[in-house]
């Protein structure tokens, strides 16, 4: 006679729960002695752990089922993604992302688009002589949207920020924009009446686009400037660590559900959010916080992250899409292979011109994009993800409509390309990077004790762009960056705005801006909250 | 026309997350604008905020609905309580947990069941005058139970772990012991057939206790090793911070679910590997990981609380039940007042005669438990809590039966109880202690601002403890604790036990064991997986 308490639920979840947290802790072991291995990388492992525990759910169930949890869009988007995006924000260098904003958003909204239309134009025209069952325009429109998400967690994993700060800024910060541009757009082709396209309906479409994009950054802006302001307000006083760092976590997250509540881009939202936390109240916290939020936030991230590879593992061997599939193989091979072809192309499409574009309007040779980097940059966005996964689903998979032949086809083109790109591409990416970009022995790691590094690493990354940035501001010496071109002299406002490069001149105003105004308001750097104005604030020093 | 990304579940999800959300971060600002506050507490807030709110949403809803979420005992056993559990093993002071070691389990479970005993039939006896309905034997069995288990969470924030350590861990040891307790009586009350008690099903039943306590506890010390022994081979070789703090969360959350599917008592599980962790994974991870997971599990531990607060005082309006007792307030009133009177009964049925018979088995006055000191435990230990709510939920509103008086009637009065003893002994308990035992300034922090207390506090408190256990280790001095009755002799093992208290002897013989079996094994204090036998390592100079 059994006694104890599962008084709580049904055993099954218990079971899935128990089972997919044990996965978790396996994929964290293997993953870490993988670490080394030239082909695998922290996506491949759980996806090959979900795939091998798919096979064996399948065999112990007699065939009847393959997976724990069915791919809930809910649960990515609601949990999965958020620490994700804001994790990005939180970490990123900001002094590279701003620095190429310019070709971030070239990459990210023209590059989106450019893939867009060839992607849906393609599946339009080839499409036709395959048997594919019906599917409407909106169903080829929602094609391009899909396949044109790119997977910025797979990307991300594979580039070292601090090997290649430019390369990860742009094939980051395109990663960001392009989630946002591919799920607007698929939102625009749900909503709009596609039957009759006007040129007004164009010029809306683009009207909202752009009303998005700036609504979506200023609310991630200012939940993060109002948690900087609370935190630094009640900082004034005793307080708690705990609460700082918990108060620091529910804002983010806050930020992400009021987007969603309004219907804006929550991606973007929270990841601004991230930048102005890292910012400002990251520096308003103490210093156990601050090593607190800091790893919290990235483990949550990692956690999401394999949480996403496995989920997409286990989901692929889901024997009802199979099933209704299996009687037109060679349709479907055919359509992942044109599928996959125009992936390819669609990418190839928008990075080359737009690379050639960007390296018109700088001045600098250093600052261009070489063709290797063009190659890796290309390359490193052709993995597709869970944002196509979920799309996919939203868009085929609704009201169980994988009974139709098109959909389950659709459905099954979309696993079969998440997983090749992932794990074809994602096993030949770290090689094929390593034989574009020989690696630079970075100079001031080099002496360290490797068990020292991930120790130093997070945080030596942030403080350097920060130290940077303050020698930048004070403005009273040459400042020699990776790029030469970055050669400051003896700034006066005048001389500046006519010999340094836009962006220089515009980071040295935001500056000013921010210490005159930002800062005493909302803490930051130099402006503990404690002692502002005390001896030991830079600023008065200065 | 709207364009966006609303297309992940439901927007009434997205609503309720939100505005939970905000309130959280609401619970937050405001609970630590009333920290300084005489009568409030941290879960005093979030109750009210959430009573607030209930009627918000009845009057914009029409009186149609009060809460956000259906109180879901699914969410509070498997994600809300384990964090609140593990946090409180991983932070608990070890030595003054197992120093009272024999008194926390007799207060825990002997008193859990004299309790048990008055509720079950003080409920027999007094409610067949009123009319509550038709009631099993099992009802009343149950009710006992449900009313049997007190809120561990309430207490601890009463309570100074730093300025009462001998109170705190008697209130708190018990505090897990009995949730263990009066879970494991509830699931034999619904398993075990009580037409027919026989001896041999009583014996049956203490059988299975133990059986759970033993392996509950095993389970969970086992997990907790596990984790000790993997991050101390894996950190042989470079690693990652946040790998480590992820496979420590996670490692911790797969003992409770493992406890879950066995159907052992996970809330003694966790607790144990929470105590594990802390002796032995803690000193493992890099400097980084052991601030992170050390914050990261108190905030976890911290917002788990605060929801189950905010629930329990969103819920606390709920029409449906409330409309069916309508038409009886009478009997609802007399059964809640008869409920209160029994748990005041039969709490102090418990504590003063055991307290009783723990003094009379300890030799040194300063060990004795004072009467003001029974006071403040038996106080203490009234407020219900989440637990004995999702306990009457099982019981009286499965399948939802809530319709039938009696069970309507047990619901609101369980509502009533736990809003009742959190609320109002809740106000009372800051004024009582302050009363009953007067503060003394504790004189290690007296110096220091108010401001550093937070930062250090977490982590003094775990390093007092264990420098002082390394003293004792060592054995080379008299070591003078608050307990005058410590001092130590020079230690030869046969003289020290006939002289030293029980205590202290297994203590002795446990801290030679750990020294030469476990932490060469498992790592630990002065076991840093780098240098195992290296210049810096005590064990060496010693």
């Amino acid at each position: 006679m059994e006694l104890g308490m599962s008084l709580r639920g049904d055993d099954a979840s218990v079971h899935s729960i128990t089972l997919f947290v044990a996965l978790l802790c396996a994929c964290l072991v293997i993953g870490h002695l993988l670490e080394k291995n030239r082909w695998f990388n922290e996506s491949i492992t759980p996806i090959f752990i979900g795939l091998f525990t798919g096979i064996v759910i399948l065999l112990t169930s007699a065939g009847t089922s393959s997976h724990l949890f069915i791919f809930s869009e809910e649960l990515f988007f609601i949990y999965l993604l958020p620490p994700i995006i804001f994790n990005a924000g939180f970490q990123v260098k900001k002094k590279q992302f701003f620095r190429n904003f310019v070709t971030i958003s070239l990459f990210g909204a023209v590059g989106t688009l450019i893939s867009f239309v060839i992607i849906s134009v393609g599946c339009l025209q080839l499409f036709k002589k395959l048997d594919v069952g019906f599917l409407e325009l909106g169903d080829y429109l929602a094609l391009g949207a899909i396949f044109s998400a790119t997977d910025s967690v797979c990307t991300l994993q594979v580039l070292n920020q601090d090997e290649m700060p430019l390369l990860y800024s742009l094939v980051f910060g395109e990663g960001v924009v392009n989630d946002a541009t591919s799920v607007v757009l698929f939102n625009a082709i749900q909503r709009f009446d596609l039957s009759h396209i006007t040129s007004s309906i164009v010029l809306e479409f683009i009207g909202n686009f752009l009303y998005l994009f700036i609504t979506s950054t200023l609310l991630g802006v200012g939940v993060g400037l109002l948690s900087a302001y609370i935190i630094r307000k009640l900082y004034i006083g005793r307080h708690s660590t705990d609460r700082e760092v918990a108060l620091t976590i529910l804002m983010a997250y806050l930020s992400y559900m009021i987007a969603e509540l309004f219907n804006l881009s929550s991606i973007l939202t929270v990841f601004f959010c991230g930048i102005v936390m890292s910012h400002y109240t990251w520096h308003n916290v103490t210093e156990n916080s601050r090593v607190t939020t800091k790893h919290a936030f990235a483990t949550l991230s990692f956690i999401s992250e394999i949480c996403i590879f496995l989920y997409v593992g286990m989901d692929a061997l889901d024997i009802e899409k199979w099933g209704v599939v299996n009687k037109s193989r060679g349709t479907s091979f055919g359509v992942s292979s044109i599928l996959l072809g125009l992936v390819l192309l669609g990418r190839a499409a928008s990075i080359f011109p737009l690379s050639l574009i960007s390296n018109l309007f700088k001045a600098c040779p250093a600052d261009k994009i070489t063709l290797r980097q063009q190659i890796t940059i290309w390359w490193a966005g052709l993995m597709r993800g869970a944002v196509s996964m979920a799309l996919a689903y939203n868009q085929f998979a609704r009201s169980g409509h994988t009974q139709r032949l098109g959909n389950a086809i659709m459905i099954t083109s979309t696993i079969t390309i998440v997983l090749f790109t992932t794990v074809v591409f994602g096993l030949l990416t770290k090689p094929l990077i390593s034989f574009l970009l020989p690696m630079r022995q970075p100079s001031s790691t080099a002496g360290e004790l490797p068990i020292d590094k991930s120790i130093t690493e997070p945080l030596l990354a942030n403080g350097n762009g920060n130290e940077h940035e303050q020698l930048l501001a004070n403005g009273n010496g040459h400042v020699h960056d990776q790029e030469s071109c970055m050669t400051i002299p003896r700034p006066t406002s005048l001389r500046m705005l006519l010999t340094v490069p836009a962006y220089t001149a515009v980071h040295y105003y935001w500056r000013k801006f921010d210490n005159a105004f930002m800062r005493p308001v909302f803490g930051g750097r130099g402006f503990t909250p404690l002692a502002p104005g005390s001896p030991t604030d830079p600023m008065v020093l200065q």
